[in-house]
Order: C-alpha cells, then sequence, then structure tokens
C-alpha cells in the first residue's frame, strides 16, 4: 500500500513539531496529526530553557540529557531564524533567589549538588542582585545567578514550527503537513497483532494514514491510543500546573531583565519575563486531577511572587491557564523504540513523559529520534526506554 | 419628521434595559441603542440586592431609593417570569461577618447606624452561623444575618430583558428593538442649539434615531456623547472594581447557602453562591485607572475570601473581569431631567452613576422614568437631578 509520507507524528506540541521539523530538515515527507496543535502543556509552558536552576533531586540521570538539549537550541532555532520565523529564544540569564533562612539552605544545599555535577551558580550578595534587578523585594535571603540557563517563549516556538513545516511543503499527507483530526489507533502490518510493524495511524474522523514511521509524541494521550504493542506499559499521570501571564504597565518596565526562581517558604515560584513586556508567573504542581485553574494556586503564585516582587501587584492579570503534564514514575521521558521479543516493533517510536521539561527537551528529542529514524541508537538512550516499566516486555526482549 | 420610536433607550446594561421594559410595558415603542448589550458594569456585577448591608456612611440619603427598589423587584421580574423568560433573581439571604476585633468594632457601629434607620440586623452567635454555613472559617470575630438582602444574576437579568424586549416586539426602529450601534450624539429641535428639545440620536454609523425621549443610560459613556445641554456638567468617574467567578466542585456543594458579606481587616469582599454552583467573589474598589483586572486585587480577594472560607482555596477559577463603575462625587445616580431656564429639556432623561447600586436601582430607576415620561415628577427625587453638579443650570433654573 503507497505511503502517505514518511513519516507520522501524533501530536502537535513542541516536541512532536520538534521531531516533524528535524524529520522533515532530514528530507522525509511528514504529517503531523492533531486535533488542535499547540493547546496542550505547550500552550501553558513558561519555555525556562534551565538544566541546571531545574535540577532536582533524584532526577540526576536526566542531567546529561537536560545539559545536551540545552545545548542543541542555538542549532536548533537557527534554521528557523534563517528562514525569517520567530522562535521566541532569549538568552537571558536566571537570577535564583531565596525568601528566607530555610530557603537559603534548601538552596545551599542544592547549590552543592550542581556543583557535585559541575555545573556553576554563581554566588550574588544581595546588593549587588538589587543593583541588577531594582524591582526585586526587600526581604530575600539569599541570592545566585546561573548565566547558562535561558528561555524560549513555547507559544512563539510552536507558531514558528508550524510554519517552518508549512513552508517546507514536504509533507505529503492529504491536507498538507497537518491533520486536524484525533489519532485513534496504531494500524499493523498484521492487524490481529499489535507487536507486529507499525504501518500507519487510524483517524478518529475515519481516515487512514500509511507512514514508514509513527512517532506518538501527544503527551497523556500516547497511552489511550488504540493498537499499542501488547504488554506496553505508560504509566503517564496529569501533573497540572496553574500558570499566570502578567502584563506590565508601561511605567514599570521592564519590571525584571532576568528569568527569577525563588523559593518562598519553600515553595518554587517563577517569574519570565518577555520581550512584549508580559511576565509569565508559575508554576504550581497538582496532582488533584482538575483540568481547570485553581483558585488557591492563583493565589499561593500572587502571593509568593510578591514576596520576590512586591510590583507584581501592580500588574495586570491576562491569563490564568491550567494544562496537565505527562509525568513519568521516574519523571523521565519515554523516548525511543519498544521491545518485541529480540527486537523492536518496527515503524514505532515514542515521544512522551517529558513531564516539566518538554519545551527543554524538544530538541534532544528531536535528534535522537531521527537517529532512530537512521537505524542508529545509543545505549545512553536506554534509560528512557519506552517499555521500562513494562515487564513483560523487557522479560521477553531478554529471553 | 416621523419617529421611528417613542423612546430611544442609549445603554443596553441593567438599568438602560429596565427603563426600556418599563416603558414598553406601559404601551411605548422603544429602541434600545448599543454596540454590546450588556457588556459593561452589568457584565462583572455580583447583583447582590442587599440596601441595608450595602448601607454606607454618607450614603444615608439613598437608602430611601435603595429599599425603594429592592422592594420593586418581585414585581419587576414577575412578568419576566410570567413570559416564561429566566430572571436570575433569588431570595438568599445575607450573613454579614467579620475576621478580627477591629472587624467587628467597625460592623457593630455600622450595625448602630442601620438601626437608626430602622433595619433590621439579626446578631447571631459564631455556633450558630456555623450550623448555618459550614464552611464558613474558624477565624470570625461576629456574624450577622439580613435576611431582606436578596441577590439577582445580571448576567440572566440582562438576557431576560433582552429576550422580553424582543418578544414584546414593541419596537419600531429599522433593526427592531435593538440598534448594535454606539450613539454619538443627542439631535435637537434646533440644530444651533444644544439646550432645545432633544429629538432623538445621531449613530456613529450614520443613522439617526428618531423618538419622543431619549434616555441616557450609558453609564460612563453619557458624559461623552455629543450634544448635551450647554453647561450640563456630568462629573461621572470610573471605579473600576476586580471580580472573579469561581467554580465550586461537586464534592464540595453547596459551599454557602447565604450571600456571606465580610470585613477582613478592614476590607470588604464577598461571596455570592449562584444557582448553577459557581461562586461570585467582589469586589475590589479601584480609581487607578486601569481597565484590566489587576493581579493584587485577584490576590486580595482569593486571600481575604480564605479568611471567610478557607475551602474557596479548592474552587476552580472560572473567570477574572474587571469593569468600570460610574461613580459621581455624591454617589448617588444622576436621575431625572436637565433644568434649561424656567423648565427642563424635553425630551432628555438621564439615568447613569449608580456606581455599587446599578443592580439594585434598576426597577427604581425604570419607575421613575416611566413617570417622568408620564409628566409626573416627584420633589424626593431632585436630590437625584443629572444637572446637580452644574452650577450654571441651577442658577439659570432659579432665574
Amino acid at each position: 500500500m503507497a505511503r502517505d509520507a514518511d513519516v507520522a507524528v501524533v501530536g502537535a506540541g513542541i516536541v512532536g513539531l520538534a521531531i516533524a521539523w528535524e524529520a522533515a530538515r532530514a528530507g522525509r515527507s511528514v504529517v503531523v496529526i492533531d486535533p488542535e496543535p499547540g493547546s496542550g502543556a505547550t500552550f501553558a509552558a513558561a519555555g525556562m530553557l534551565a538544566p541546571v536552576s531545574e535540577l532536582h533531586y533524584q532526577e540526576e540521570d536526566l542531567l546529561g540529557l537536560t545539559l545536551a538539549s540545552a545545548a542543541l537550541y542555538p542549532e536548533f532555532i537557527a534554521p528557523l531564524a534563517a528562514a525569517g520565523v520567530a522562535s521566541g529564544f532569549r538568552p537571558t540569564g536566571t537570577l535564583v533567589v531565596g525568601a528566607d533562612a530555610a530557603d537559603r539552605q534548601a538552596l545551599a544545599d542544592l547549590r552543592q549538588l550542581q556543583l557535585r555535577h559541575g555545573r556553576g551558580v554563581e554566588p550574588l550578595g544581595l546588593r549587588q542582585v538589587r543593583g541588577q534587578e531594582p524591582m526585586l523585594g526587600p526581604q530575600l535571603s539569599c541570592a545566585s545567578s546561573i548565566e547558562q540557563d535561558h528561555q524560549v517563549d513555547p507559544r512563539i516556538l510552536a507558531a514558528g514550527l508550524q510554519a517552518a513545516l508549512a513552508g517546507s511543503a514536504t509533507g505529503k499527507g492529504r491536507d498538507g503537513w497537518l491533520l486536524r483530526d484525533r489519532a485513534a489507533r496504531l494500524l499493523h502490518a498484521d492487524p490481529s497483532d499489535a507487536s507486529s510493524a507499525v504501518t500507519g495511524v487510524g483517524l478518529a474522523g475515519g481516515t487512514a494514514v500509511r507512514a514508514g514511521e509513527v512517532v506518538l509524541a501527544n503527551g497523556l494521550g500516547a497511552a489511550g491510543i488504540g493498537g499499542l504493542p501488547e504488554g506496553l506499559r505508560l504509566p503517564l499521570r496529569p501533573v497540572h500546573g496553574d500558570i499566570l501571564r502578567l502584563r506590565v504597565p508601561a511605567p514599570l518596565r521592564p519590571l525584571l531583565t532576568a528569568t527569577v526562581r525563588g523559593l518562598v517558604r519553600g515553595l518554587p515560584v517563577y517569574l519570565v519575563p518577555r520581550e512584549d513586556g508580559t511576565v509569565v508567573l508559575g508554576a504550581t504542581q497538582r496532582e488533584d486531577g482538575s483540568a481547570e485553574v485553581s483558585a488557591g494556586g492563583v493565589y499561593q503564585l500572587l502571593r509568593d511572587a510578591q514576596v520576590l516582587v512586591p510590583a507584581v501587584a501592580e500588574l495586570e492579570l491576562g491569563e490564568a491557564t491550567a494544562r496537565a503534564r505527562p509525568g513519568t514514575p521516574d519523571n523521565a521521558p519515554l523516548l525511543g523504540r519498544v521491545a518485541a521479543g529480540g527486537t523492536c516493533v518496527p515503524g514505532l517510536i515514542l515521544a512522551t513523559g517529558f513531564f516539566r521539561h518538554g519545551v527543554l527537551l524538544a530538541p534532544a528529542a528531536a535528534r535522537i529520534c531521527r537517529l532512530l529514524m537512521g537505524g542508529r541508537g545509543d545505549p545512553g538512550w536506554d534509560r528512557f526506554r519506552p517499555d521500562r516499566f513494562s515487564p513483560s516486555l523487557i522479560e521477553k526482549s531478554l529471553m
């Protein structure tokens, strides 16, 4: 049967779009399937490219990937800039501040962890940091600078990747590169065997898309698609976050020049200044299952942000958004091929479970997917294998 | 010249719609002019019908009108109900609570004022009030009940009045009863004399609407319309407010059965429970000129509401809205005819400046306008005359 495209990517969030764009640049024809591109976690994300300040305890295994992906960003966005498409990338630095003595201690401990991994966190005097950011509050207990942690505006990047994909015109799908429909099920070479080669995607609207490779990059939706290889468990859980977009009135601009991440009485909060004079304020983490904006979450964000930057009270509330991030048991992505007997299910790649790191990890995910499509793999990626929570599959592949 | 309607009402907020409806029920043909009906202060308003709990110092002159209007509500909405149109009226009672000792003292003082005006405010024990409203917080200092203060949902009422006006089909305007355009100027019998009889309204789109009576009920917009009688000063100022719509998750319903008004460390806050399981949380008063939702305002509302009802943190933030209310120097409306020499400008009635009381005062404003159109007046209304801040006009009318 004729193919509609070399690669079908399910999900047009940052990760899916980045994979599609990388594949298109490698000369493959691409179709992306999403009923509403860029409307999921990408729509909410603050877009901090912050491998160092995002380094959490128990996530040290991820550091290699996050650092590599941050390093890939300039070359990832360069072709967008060359095509005259905005990427939303800004090499603003990051300040990390603490509110009280306990926050100072917690950040000092974290700094030890960061230094153990060889990453530079520059302690700053409070007077010095106020010279840089005069709007910081009077009650801070400590400050440090992480120059290498930058930002990107995920909405601009998602729009830019879509424009680039449309412009590259590599898609041979029925409606160009984008199919605005929901992926319902994987299609297999042997329809009676869900572990046989994947040959395409069946859409909710009834259409079938035939492709040489199918990449599942649809976040939490990946676990719900039909026709997944037998025995594959995708333990994705929704971790909701509330995030605010605030407009800075002209007399207060610029409110900040660097991204400010704070720990306020033990709770993390950050303020990311955008080029358009807005500030992104986030982010709560809730596992209460509610997809709606939490009143308590908004209260907490505004309360803690005012400790860092009192003038937050003078800003305009432009938007309050809640979205779910796809969490995994070890907070690492589900990225790669799926075991089937002694080999892998041909034609299927998973790229989901990016949790808080989707925007940061998009270039690395795109690179890894391209290499996998080219038949190359790296034992280092095994820790992200999407079948690592599926004992029966792993057993089978060892037999 | 032929008339398009007996009455042209400029402004389709609650006040303008109520006036139009009352005129239509009195058998007059009516045209209402508004580019976006119900989108101003009406869209934000919580709709408390609370003459007693809204009684403020220095606003005692208004009490007669607010009480009369509250008493008019049942007969005002009865024809809507009869026509099968929802009014959003709910005879829920009101609880007034204080947070700390100073709030208790302030509310006790206010109660003396209310009792001086013969209005019943029933003190309640805290145990008793918690029996009625188990979600109230543990830190309250006092509580009292005002059974006669009810509520209406202004959005439902505005939609209901529009449906009723459309159904009554009394309009003879070019596009039925509603013209979705902006009123640009008053038209006069003598175009060279802005104090001559008003004969209609010129619209921004170029159309002219001829009417026997023109009612300016367009809030802050009234002061900006062209062709106002010479010497008429309309000292309207925007008093902005931030207001939140919160959804109550099913396990927490009902969050409240009564409207709860509180004083929390000197700041007023209220929670109005709606029939659809939402709660309206308001309201700040800002004169900072910003039409946008204030981050500091939202913070203050959520903070203080949680003192009254801690479970507010568990609610979903459905909507954050800011609107301007038209304030006047004495907080009373500009309601009636305008002096011109020894008489009044024929064909012109003003109905604006309702500040916090627009929804409550709509039935009274409608009644007064109808009586004025019928040639009747009441010396008691003189205190609301729209020319009371225009010394030159008052002087002339005394000559």
